[in-house]
């Protein structure tokens, strides 16, 4: 399996290392030759014969840069290489952009899929924006176009459902979607204000400089949007979401929830209501014995329901990049594995 | 796709149900044709042009007996209807008999893999006692052996840990998979008695009318087997899972527990210890706020632990008889979706 990386992040960087240390990994079966690597900020390298890896990483950790012994920068942008190299998947780990409408994500994973090649990608972006449109054009060339990491940071959600669950409707979910509001939320319920607490999540390094993506609801809105999309067959973007973010919150409303048993979470929501399918983010205050009361920190957690069973839970703690990389390490399994759909 | 039933109890009927009554799930698209229903206690009918469903329903509610407008009793037994009858798939549910080490359903289960069938069981008798030897015949034979619903009721574990998380090593889980005890827990952390949380679980429809084979731990203890077998490739059965039961718990010492803020949880747990898998069933302090707390009444829950995530936790909130269905229909779609492993 040849691959391309667009984007090489922190997740990019976990997901070499995993596969660069497979020997700790013992069901771990897969070895690709990663013939490119490519960024917006460091330019790329390329290799038809392979990129060595550990170089590739040792260089970026040691001198900031892609070059590393054998490989200069590449001529190529990151879309040039999308559409010029020979590769089998695409691995798209670019950031989320939600002001370009999941660009350039959405434009990189169009041309892989556009030239008949598989594409992996953590982004929730081009999930919550294109989703049909790049799915309908996926399996027209017959390939597969797959985003477990994109929400729930790999936690089985999208492959369970898809895989797991084909006979049953999925008349809506609920969950707890973003690490960074909430855990200011659980921050200002022990008494801490929310800029300690925006403050306190950067630190931990969850939190963007602008924690207002976060704290406005627009990651959240992305992630629902894009499970309503693939999970119930939505057509809606971010911006069709109900969205009340938590900056309307104070400490005295959390802790005041709290004496009555209840604690405050931002929960993401969709339902079908008369055929019409309706999502929200917003501060719900949750019943203690609720298990959305107890997602504290940077868990996450999605109830769903369906038409054949009663809600199944799915609970992540504290997952990390670890989680992420695996992700996507798992959907690079399925397209090398002809059995999984 | 031809099916055969063996067992046609509750989970059989509301099976059954289901598929007469398709029109009301949108999204499940199978038509088979059953051939077969066969019993210990009601003897079987056949036809190999297939039998109708609804008739076969309505001759057990209303007269006791599947024999009905066309049909008339087999004289074969459900084993010889496994050997001889020209279906695709038998669908195994039978009674699980721990004392008897997942007889008679092993048999059938071998029998049909044997000729090349692939099967569906919501048994969790022959997973906990034979999994290993029917696993590696219906590999052999090209088939498939599928069990959603044999532990936590068709909730999507046996199944997401085979397409979902195929790339990583199950290092342990725990959970609670027994409704009954967990229902006789919390009745007596609400002041009642074991005798009397008995009684109410019978009275629910849940607890057998011997509630020994739950209270002293032999249903967990198979589950746990079932599981560790699957998902950590054990080989063990119930007898090897330390067990211990509820019956030595008092009232008191589940108030007692929930004044140190704790609850007692009857928790199914295996771990992988220096290489070797030890599989446990006992009640546990459990604090409050681990989701496993949060699971009253008859839900279950499982958390996994493997090596490239951090723990997911799949909790069910009370399932039912239509869980257990679907479990069984998922694993019918999965064979005849030749996309799904």
């Amino acid at each position: 399996m040849r691959i391309l990386f667009i984007g090489f992040g922190n997740v990019a960087k976990e997901t070499a290392r995993i596969l660069t240390e497979k020997e700790l990994y013992p069901k771990l079966d897969l070895v690709p030759t990663v013939i490119g690597v490519f960024t917006q900020r460091h330019g790329g390298v390329e290799n038809t014969n392979g990129l060595d890896l550990r170089s590739v990483l040792r260089s970026l950790k040691e001198k900031n840069t892609l070059v590393c012994e054998d490989e200069q920068l590449s001529s190529l942008t990151p879309l040039e290489a999308a559409q010029i190299l020979d590769y089998d998947v695409l691995v798209e780990l670019s950031a989320l952009s939600i002001s370009e409408h999941g660009e350039p994500a959405s434009s990189y994973i169009h041309a892989a899929l556009e030239r008949g090649k598989s594409v992996v990608s953590a982004n929730k972006g081009p999930v919550a924006f294109n989703y049909h449109k790049l799915k309908k054009l996926a399996d027209e060339k017959g390939v597969k176009y797959l985003f477990e990491s994109a929400v729930m940071d790999g936690a089985p959600v999208f492959n369970l459902v898809r895989r797991c669950m084909k006979g049953s409707t999925i008349k809506g979910f609920s969950g707890i979607l973003n690490g960074t509001t909430n855990y200011i939320l659980s921050y200002m319920e022990n008494g801490g204000t929310f800029e300690e607490g925006v403050k306190q999540a950067q630190l931990a390094g969850i939190a963007e400089a602008d924690p207002t993506m976060d704290t406005d609801g627009w990651d959240p809105a992305a992630k629902t949007a894009a499970f309503a999309n693939v999970l119930m067959d939505a057509d809606i973007n971010p911006f069709d979401v109900e969205r009340k973010g938590i900056s309307q919150i104070t400490p005295e409303m959390c802790k005041d929830a709290l004496k009555r048993g209840k604690r405050l979470k931002l929960i993401c929501r969709a339902q079908t209501i008369d055929g019409k399918i309706k999502a929200s983010v917003k501060v719900e205050e949750v019943d203690k014995d609720d298990v959305m009361a107890l997602i504290s920190h940077f868990g996450a957690a999605i109830r769903i329901e369906s038409d054949l069973m009663h809600p199944n839970t799915i609970i992540q703690d504290r997952p990390d990049l670890l989680d992420t990389a695996y992700g996507v390490i798992e959907d690079l399994i399925s397209i090398s594995d002809k059995s999984v759909c």
